[in-house]
């Protein structure tokens, strides 16, 4: 069928042409089916229906598409049904529960990147995939495809070691440090981060505080064989791009299918061809591992998946039923990372984190003794130097210290109520207070701890210090910490049991 | 956050507010989140987010929705972050196979109905609903649910009696004679029908032909008391309006779940206060059901339901491995169901299917050798003339007859390119050929078969003509005919098998 193209200037969310009822019944069109536009093309795209947006004749096509099939405005141009692509029955598959092959997982990848399939089928294939699972074969598979949607770094220096957290745990500020002690041992850690999606701070959230973080990839490249190491935004580069397109729709649904973080994990590491990996498994309450036995299942499936992919993958299981360290929040974060580089031996936590997984890596790069070596190259101020390299790569102030970070002006202390002990402290509640307070995008905004878990505070004394860029959301995360009381406080007496026989005499 | 409201005049799939990506930085709302518009109301809605076709300062809002809150264009409005609702959890514990209590089934059919859910979400239940299931207390307060979500008609008369086909084999035109004939027997069975989805002619489709099918509730009601039959389209009244909601996502997808299959079902029978029904189950490749296995487990799924709805439920199952009758297409339908009620034996698969079926209904209501009577109601006219009434009062022609039809002007020919036995017809490729040629939406168009199952063809001979509104359609049509080659004929011999030793020694 012959229709005009007429400009339909919004961007949408999904690729979408607009048609009118009547034709669409003409080309057997129903709502969410396909067309393909004008015949030299193989383009084809989804199509609403509509009756009052669009006339008889005409098709609405957003600017995008215009450009992609070189149609002008007020063009009239050929329209056909097109069948559902293939990778929609696939997705039927692993409905029935079916393993899918090499093709069927690529078909299915390079679809959704290209936007062939519409958001409610890419809904449909991650509940399946959450609901059935994938085995270890189709996991690689779906790495591969994920791997191939994007850019692929190969480095001139080999091994590359690579480094990971699942992430979950609030003020999980090892990375730079890691990365500095790894690479002033003369490894290679080229290292990509992430922002936070739903945490109050991602490592590149508090990194960018201090140094530039979106490098393009032959930055990337070019410094990390240079300078040994970087502090890389993965958002940055072409990397595996279709994962951001799936966390899209993860997101508002709340999942994160095992085979599809499975995939998501290692498709980075194996686009900046990773050697070498160490994955932080941080578990405790509030995190994405609860359990240890979940952990070793983690644990598992990446060393099994590692090895079938040719990374060499090893995995720690780490402490994360508090925060690590103290702050929380990209400057407060950043201030304590660079401090303990400096040589400060506080929080512990962050310099034992650190140096227990920098030594990992020593090892798997043939370093004896790795964490003792770690922690000397920590002391030594190698690390602060190799550090302060890095941050100057990537236009950061030559001579860093921690005083050059600036935190939130406005500050409300959050004081014990009763004396006691900090039985326990909520993670997801201390997350929910640093954004409210502005983290991450207010880059000042967080919290800072002055109590942790085991130790004792006096009613009155202060339990933790609520950072913002302004007085309002100081006061907004204030109200919200009274009423979330993220920090459990008890005296040594956690519980009375009467006397059940006294109970009876009632 | 105060906003000014601007008018966004496109009727979105989905009510959808656009705000500044800024903005919703400061919002704390990421794509797909939710907000609420202004305190006064209770209205949240789904938060698309753009930096081009928003200012800063200002949300894009629907006119239906600016309707729905009373704001006017340029308005200011509060806009604050409005959480989940509680039925994404709900989701999630149906994807975690889990049991859904009655509120939480409600909630869901609700916020659907309300569009607090998201296409993505909704697609995440479907799919969820497809692979998990629920068990018949699910699936009864599913149906429940949905029969709150529209119009309940209550009749003065009881028993009120229904009939409902599953579907999917072509030219099942027995609805008209089958509510005539129960009709003229004294009893009221008020038939609402739908329209094709993917099939050549729904039954509203061709009953259309000769009279109108969209009456609202109180004319069906009055009609139905009076002449004990009506022929309506369901989708003419606000009936489990839901159902139609889920059909957009379920369509793209391709499944149909069984949860969702029988709630749907029961929720309109119930929506018209039905006591007693009885459910066709047509049984052949190319159907919904393809083994009498899967039919015994649709037959006992309903009857439970049924009967835990207060529904006196029972199920035929029918030979659906070829078209019912010689016709596809409304018009075509139109004329062989008028041709069988003035008194036609042929086809005689539809006298026969209409009468076993009336009689199962009869027998019902108490009516002895329902077969035997419903024959004899077909053999005297009395069906016909209740017929007469019912088309009447549904402002068709008053004395109508079959040559009233007004069938496709433009036939071709579809001839046997060898002789034999036709052994076997794919109704699925009789729809896409109906389909091509233009059925439903052109009313004449579609095909009428010269030959069935285990008939002899000599090669040159009518298979089966197409009828079209046009030309190119009929030559269309054609040439998928010829392509597809839906009868499949062979001689008696049907495979050689050479002797093993023969070949051995080849």
């Amino acid at each position: 069928m012959r229709l005009k193209a007429k400009l339909f200037d919004v961007d949408a969310e999904e690729p979408r042409v607009i048609a009118h009822r009547e034709d669409c019944k003409e080309l057997g069109v129903k709502q969410m089916d396909r067309v393909r536009l004008d015949a030299r093309t193989s383009l084809t795209i989804v199509v609403s229906i509509s009756d009052t947006i669009v006339k008889k004749g005409e098709i609405l096509i957003p600017r995008a598409i215009m450009a992609k099939i070189g149609v002008a405005d007020k063009q009239m141009l050929e329209v056909v049904f097109s069948p559902k692509p293939e990778s929609v029955k696939s997705i039927r598959k692993k409905m029935d529960s079916q393993k899918l092959t090499r093709d069927e997982i690529n078909e299915i990848v390079f679809d959704i990147l290209e936007s062939k399939l519409s958001k409610i089928e890419v809904s449909a294939w991650l509940t399946a995939l959450y609901i059935n699972g994938m085995d270890t074969e189709e996991i690689a598979n779906f790495t591969q495809s994920m791997v191939n949607t994007g850019e692929k770094i190969i480095f001139d220096r080999t091994p590359v070691f690579d480094f990971h957290s699942l992430g979950g745990v609030p003020g999980n500020k090892i990375t730079p440090i890691v990365v500095s002690i790894v690479a002033a041992a003369g490894l290679m850690l080229p290292k990509t981060s992430s922002r936070a999606i739903s945490s109050a701070c991602g490592t590149s959230d508090f990194v960018e505080v201090f140094c530039d973080v979106e490098l393009d990839a032959a930055t990337l490249k070019r410094t990390a064989e240079a300078v040994g190491g970087v502090f890389a935004w993965g958002g940055s580069m072409n990397i595996a791009p279709v994962d951001d397109m799936v966390i899209d729709i993860e997101y508002p649904l709340g999942i994160n299918p095992r085979a599809q973080m499975l995939a998501s994990i290692l498709s980075k590491k194996m686009a900046i061809s990773a050697t070498h990996l160490l994955v932080d498994i941080p578990m405790g309450t509030g995190t994405k591992v609860t359990s240890l036995e979940q952990a070793r299942e983690y644990a598992r499936d990446l060393m099994e998946l590692g090895t079938r992919l040719g990374i060499r993958t090893e995995c720690a299981i780490t402490y994360g039923d508090q925060p690590v360290g103290n702050a929380i929040g990209p400057a407060l974060e950043a201030r304590e990372c660079i401090r303990i580089l400096e040589g400060h031996s506080h929080p512990a936590s962050v310099v034992e984190k650190a140096c227990d997984l920098a030594g990992m890596i020593l090892e798997m790069g043939g370093i004896p003794d790795g964490p003792a070596k770690a922690r000397e190259i920590l002391a030594s101020g190698q690390a602060f130097k190799k550090f302060r390299e890095i941050v100057e790569a990537q236009n950061g102030k030559k001579d860093i210290t921690s005083e050059d970070i600036v935190i939130g002006k406005y500050v409300a202390d959050v004081r014990a109520v009763r004396s006691g002990y900090v039985h326990s402290i909520n993670n997801k509640d201390l997350v929910a207070i640093a954004r409210t307070a502005g983290a991450p995008s207010d880059k000042g905004a967080g919290i800072l701890l002055y109590r942790k878990k085991g130790q004792r505070a006096e009613k009155g004394e202060i339990l933790f210090q609520i950072y913002a860029d302004n007085q309002a959301k100081a006061d907004r995360a204030k109200d919200m910490a009274i009423k979330l009381d993220p920090m459990d406080i008890e005296g040594m007496l956690i519980k009375k049991v009467p006397n059940p026989s006294a109970l009876k005499s009632i």
